[in-house]
Formats: structure tokens, sequence, C-alpha cells
């Protein structure tokens, strides 16, 4: 009898929804591609690397280290940086009112008198991979079988949704508003596999917390904190942990950040940063996945990511992935550690913010200009994308009109239903649009919404 | 009801044999590992390395495609020039007798009137992945299902059997002579596995075909071709192929490459390279999975390994790659890229055979002179190892006196028992020790050897 030779998992593994649109985009040169979640070419750090990889390779004795194997928790140095980057971002945020000297203070009261855990930005808790895309990827090998459940955004970041598919684990959408998950929807969601028996197969609640793709959303502190209390409570009833994922992929992309800093201005008086993430929670040590990374920052060709885990993940995830990888390449590692000790990174991420900010108005503006005043835009305070919906009834999906018309007139989108999980529970709106700004040029931006605004008045 | 949060891949993974060894190697610094599989810092590409960066990121038109994302499968680039390497390696192998006209028909004879299937060198075929070891990891992805078999040799590479062991990949060893694996044994382990209902759930035998990890031995073309017409043959009784999975790693380590050529020779007046792979026999392009990487011979740090692949596994294990990262990092494709286009990859390599191979002289004298005569050495003619037999009866395993005596005596070596697969049909040698030039000094080497043949001849 002849079998498929593949492994279930092999089998089972789809054609990601997004390589064809990819695919497209590279045999049609006019093509305008809002599409891709690619990096802005020009503000890649090329001269900065340039430097730092010729002051890392100038001797043997930092050269030789960075040319050989290391250890698979990621490199000494760089997870040292990498707390300390983290504890800044979180405990010094940016703010407009306050001295950084009641920073804490201010951070005691927001999270009712109980205090920010030091540990959670200790080094050894650090672990370094691949982009954070495989910190994603070997959390789930660690946490989920086939059959578990995860919950996630509705809608959420296609490629989890890709490796959930592959993997057989099970996703249930919970609500999202423009400042975070629906809570009173996650708790019946909670609910509801609790009633069906299937709580136990629950493993984590997956948020994308800043400038979310695909919507640009940005999840509030209270309701991190709020989602934070729900696990707990329904992780007794689940008799396991029920985890928080917070992916912070996009956080450095913020357009409020030292950029905006006008000539004479001190760092108080400006706009406050973005909030500060579930790590800085009471029983995040416990219950908090976090997940960040330098590929959108800094250069997605030296792909470094990396993540904050709890016991027994952190040593789990460290033993898979010494099976994959043995840990990420140190070269890489070292440009990276370079780049945040010598004070080159935050300079590039103030470049590359101010960049993006510029081009997210330009994009505004031609929305306004050209989009239908129907459509309802969803406008993020960083990141890469704009986030669209048609009127109800009216689709944007792959197969639609909609969409075929613009590639007709060249220009591309990401359908917004390839980012709705699988979910039997609803059905999966097709009327939204993802629109990025993030490698289209100036220009590029302005005919690519004139020719979709175009083709949206067609049919709205 | 308490239960273990983690998937039942998590909680099967086991620490690495390995790592406890590593650490053993860190905290005691009078130590002299000759266990670790480290290359030698000394000829790490340091400065090649600056100088090909330099050039990468000199301009914007070549630094900010090496800084951006790329294709999954890798850069157009690399895959065409490693398909282009691996074609020079198989069929314009350096040889004493042949002008280089005649190879090609030399290797038609040798395959017995067949030709060489050119498409198995074609670009489309190649994947370019983080080393080797992830190439190893995805194909079992994409192959097993737990419970599933893998045929390896006895013994074999222990971070393989470490995946096998996490993913609940059954292994059967096959007997390893000094020119590869027993035929004999590998067609009666098939016959059992066939009578036993469980021909239907092996799916490949994983053979690492030069100087290998951790006997140092080299397959004949000879027995790779026998050992694939046999996986043919039972794959007609399984129902489906079984692959050869060829890990070619150790492949360019070899003395006798061109670093030999003295001055004024040709290079037709050399030794015989190594011999051809898997990849040059009939029906190759079917059922021969090989992986190679750029790790050993160029840089660990710089971690570029792939893989050629047959349908359907090619497009799943590209798949499930983009899951895993989007692709390996491309300033890191693009390093090795630069060095193989201007030929800065041979003429390193050379420098590293050579080393190599008079750290193996160092060794082999060092052993001559120290250990006990009843020791069987098997000297190999390329690589990192050496493989030591202690007579029968007399363990060197983690837990034997030889294995403590030793390490009080601050000298390391891997206990060969960690090599040997978990194979309930026989019991696993204990008396064997790989011993690793690599990364030590020679003098290092002498002393190292000095101290365990000290030991040894207390026990022996």
């Amino acid at each position: 009898m002849k079998q498929n030779v593949l492994s279930k998992m092999g089998q089972r593994t789809a054609v990601p929804p997004i390589s064809w649109l990819m695919q497209t985009a590279l045999t049609r040169p006019k093509l305008i591609s809002l599409a891709a979640g690619f990096t802005d070419n020009s503000t890649l750090p090329v001269e900065i690397s340039r430097q730092l990889l010729n002051e890392i390779l100038r001797s043997p004795t930092t050269g030789q280290p960075a040319l050989q194997y290391g250890i698979t928790a990621g490199e000494t140095n760089l997870r040292a940086l990498t707390a300390k980057h983290l504890h800044k971002l979180d405990l010094q945020p940016l703010s407009p009112s306050s001295p950084s000297s009641s920073i804490k203070t201010k951070l005691k009261t927001r999270m009712k008198g109980e205090d920010v855990d030091e540990k959670n930005y200790s080094p050894e808790r650090v672990l370094i991979t691949g982009g954070s895309q495989q910190l994603l990827y070997l959390t789930l090998e660690a946490l989920c079988d086939e059959g578990d459940i995860i919950l996630v955004e509705d809608p959420t970041y296609f490629v989890f949704l890709s490796i959930l598919q592959s993997r057989g684990i099970k996703a249930r959408g919970v609500k999202l508003e423009r400042d975070g998950i629906d809570l009173a929807h996650l708790e019946k969601v909670l609910e509801r596999l609790k009633k069906s028996g299937e709580l136990r197969r629950v493993k984590a609640l997956y948020l994308v917390t800043y400038f979310q793709n695909p919507t640009g959303a940005t999840t509030s502190l209270a309701k991190k904190s709020a989602a934070l209390k729900l696990l707990k409570k329904f992780g007794r009833a689940a008799g396991h942990p029920l985890y928080l994922l917070e992916d912070a992929a996009y956080r450095e992309l913020s357009f409020s950040g030292r950029a905006d800093l006008p000539a004479g201005q001190s760092e108080q008086q400006l706009r406050p940063a973005t909030p500060p993430t579930a790590l800085t929670l009471p029983g995040a040590a416990e219950r908090v996945i976090y997940t960040g990374t330098y590929s959108k920052p800094y250069a997605p060709g030296a792909r470094v990511g990396f993540g904050i885990l709890p016991e027994p993940l952190f040593t789990t995830v460290q033993r898979i992935k010494g099976n994959h990888d043995f840990g990420t390449a140190n070269l890489l590692q070292q440009l990276l550690a370079g780049a945040l000790a010598s004070g080159l990174y935050d300079k590039h991420v103030a470049k590359v913010q101010k960049n993006y900010a510029r081009k997210a108005r330009v994009m505004k503006s031609a929305l306004a200009e050209h989009f239908p005043a129907s459509v309802e835009i969803w406008e993020s305070g960083g990141g890469l994308y704009f986030w669209a919906r048609l009127p109800k009834g009216i689709s944007a999906g792959v197969k639609s009109r909609v969409f075929q018309t613009a590639l007709k007139n060249d220009v591309l989108y990401v359908p917004g239903e390839l980012c709705y999980a699988d979910d039997p529970s609803r059905a999966k709106p097709d009327n939204e649009m993802r629109i990025s700004f993030g490698s289209a040029s100036e220009e590029n931006i302005r005919k690519g919404i004139a020719r979709l605004g175009k083709v949206l008045k067609k049919f709205v």
C-alpha cells in the first residue's frame, strides 16, 4: 500500500498565505506593494554595521570568539545588554511630566502598591534567538501538543497562525479593540472553554502588544494586568499555568520616541512613551513569556531576537534550541552587542522612528485624500501598518473584486481575512485590509493609496 | 488536579549529554579538554571576514539587501554558489592520475555505466539553513511522527540522537566499520523490522559519511551505493521511500586536500580526494537528502549550512523553515557568498586542512608514545577526532573509574557510550572514547594525551 512518507506535521504544513503575495510582487515590476512587512531599505544601518564589524574583527582577541561556537542561551554580554535595555524601556520611560527619579514610584502606584519584580530583568532569564519568530516557534514546541489551544487576538500576526496550523494547535480568537483585547470577551471565551472541558488544553494567550501586526493597536497596561488576572484565575481550573505570551516585536518603532525631541527640549518634556510590558506586573515572573527582536528596529538581515521566559519554560526552550542550532550565530550577537553598548543602537532607532513617523504621516494624508469616507481607518502610534475596514458586506478578501481590481491596477495590500484564526465559533471577517508604509517610498505610498482609493470608490 | 504544562516533547527533551562536559571544562581552568568538537580558534577567518564584510557594507547597493529580509530558501547567489561548489567537490575531485577531462568518464564507470544526474546540483534544490544542524532538525520534523524509526550508525553524532530523543523518534543502530556501515547488518536490521511489521515506521538511514563524528570513519562510495539499493528494495515493502540522509559536515576537513600541494606540483599529481557523495548515485534525486555546512570549514560563528532535498521534502522543509525564522540571516549568507565567489573560501579551507592535518599528526605520535598498545586507535583522514577502543570489559563511560580518574587528572574526553542510540536490540558499548584535536593547542594535545595515557595504563 502506498503511504505518504511525510510526518503528520509535514503533511499539514500549508503554503504560507503571504508567499504568493510576495511572489506576485516579485513578478510584476510596476506593482506597488503595500503588503510587505519589510523594514525600510533606506534606513538600514549599513555604515554603522560596517564600523562595528570592523571593530569586532580588527583583532583576533575579539574576532575569534565572534566566529566561534558559543553557548545555546546566547552571548553573555548580549544577554546582559538586552536585560538592561528592557529594564530601561520599562522602568525609565520617557514621560512629559515626571522626573525619572519618580518613575518607579509612579509605576508602583499604577501597579496598586505592588513592586516590580527586578528578577524579570536579570540576564539569566534572557534567551537569544534567531529573531523573535524562532522564540515563538520554540515556545510552542515546549508548550503545546497537537490539539492544545492558544488564545489569540482577532485578528493577529498571520505567521503565528501558520505555526499553529502546522503544529496542529487550535486557535481561539478574542475580539480586539483599539487599546487591546476585549476583556469581557476573553472571560467569555475562557468560561466557554471551561464549560466544554477544554480549559486544560489551553496553554497561553498570545498578544502582540505594541503597534500590532496587522491592526496597529497597542495594548494598555491596564488590559495586560486584567488579562493576566483572568489567566491566573482560569489557570487554577486548568490545573496548570495559562501563560501571557507578549510579543513586542514592534515596540521600538514608536513615532513618539526620541526622534520627536526638538532641539533644546529635555527628555522630561517629551510625550509619554509606550506602556510598560507585562513584565512589570505582579506575578509576571511565573506567568509572562516576553519576546522582542532587534530585527525590526535594527536589521532583519542580522536576525537577532530574544525572549524572557519563566521556568520550566526557559530550561526546556533552551534545550530545544540546542537541538535546532546550538545557539544563534555569534557574529550577529556580537554585532548587536556592539551596537547596544556603543549607543549607536539608540541613535539608529531614533532615526528609524523619525522615518516611519514621516511615512505614516504621508500615508495618513493620502488616505484622507483618496479613501472613501465610509472606510474606517485605524491609525497607529508606531509600527508599519494602517488597518482599514470597509463597510460591512464589502469583501476585501483574496478572491474579492476589490482585491482583484487592486491587483489589476498594480497595487497590493494584505487581505485582513488572512490574519484571522480558524475559529469555528465565528465567521472570519473579510472586509479589512492591512496597508503597510514600511518598505514603499513616500512617492509610492502616495501613488499606491491613490490607486487603492480609486478602486475602493468603485465598490464602496 | 495539577498537570504539567509542558508539551509531551517539552517534558521529554533531556539535558544534552554534552552540556555538563562543557560546563566541567568551563569551571576547571587547568583542565585540558579533548572533548569539544569546536574548531581551532587560531585558524578562524577573522581578517578575511573583515575584508568581505567591508566590501558588502561599503555601499547601500550591496549593504541594504544584506541587512534586509530575504527569501526562506536562501539568497539566490549563495544557492547557486553552493550548488557549484558541491558539483566541483563531487565531479572534479583532485586525483593523482587522471586529467580532469576524464573524471566524468571515470565516475561513469564507477557508477556502472549510469550517468550522474546533473539536476542534483541545481540551485533550486539547495536550501540554506542556520548550520546543517537546523537542516537535520527540519528534515526530522517533515519526515517523522513520534514512534517513527531512523536507522543510525552505531555509534553516531550524539546531537542527532538528542533530536530523536526529544521528538520521540526511535533509533536503530547499524554496525559501523572503518569504511562505513556493515551492509550485511543493515540488511538484517531491515529484515527484522519488516518481520516485526515496523518497516512502515522507518523513514531514513542517517550516515555521517566523511571523517565521522565520533569515529573518524569515511563511508566508501560502494557502501553508499549498496545502502541506497537496500533502501530502495525495502522502500517497496514499506510503502514509501526510505531516504538516505547523508550528513557531510566534516567533508571539507580532509587532510589530503589542496594543502598538501607542494610548490610546482599540479593538481593532477595530488592524492585522491574524498569519495563522491551519494548525490552521484543513480536514483539520488528521489532518495538522497544531503546536508553540508560552512560552519566547520569556515566559521561556526557565521552559522550557515545547506541541504539538497528531494520532493516532497524540499517544499515541506522550506515551509517549516518559514515558520521557524523566514530564512537564515542575509548578512551571513552574503558573507559566505563573498568568500566562495572570491576564492577566499578555498584558500581558507586549504589553510584549515593543513592545520588539522598537523594537529592530527601531533596527536597520533602522542597516542603512539603514551597509550597502552592494547588500546585500538582509529585514525582518520580528516575531521577533528580519533576514536580509541579499550580492551573489552574496561569501561570508559561517564561513571567509569577511567573517566573519573582522567577528570581528576585534568583531562576530558567524550565517553563513546554517549554516541550510541537507545536501541533495545543490543547493549551500548562503553569501552570507547572520542578524542578531539580540534580546539586544543599542540602543546595541550601532547600534555592531554600524556595524562590520558597515564590514566589508561592504570586500568588496561
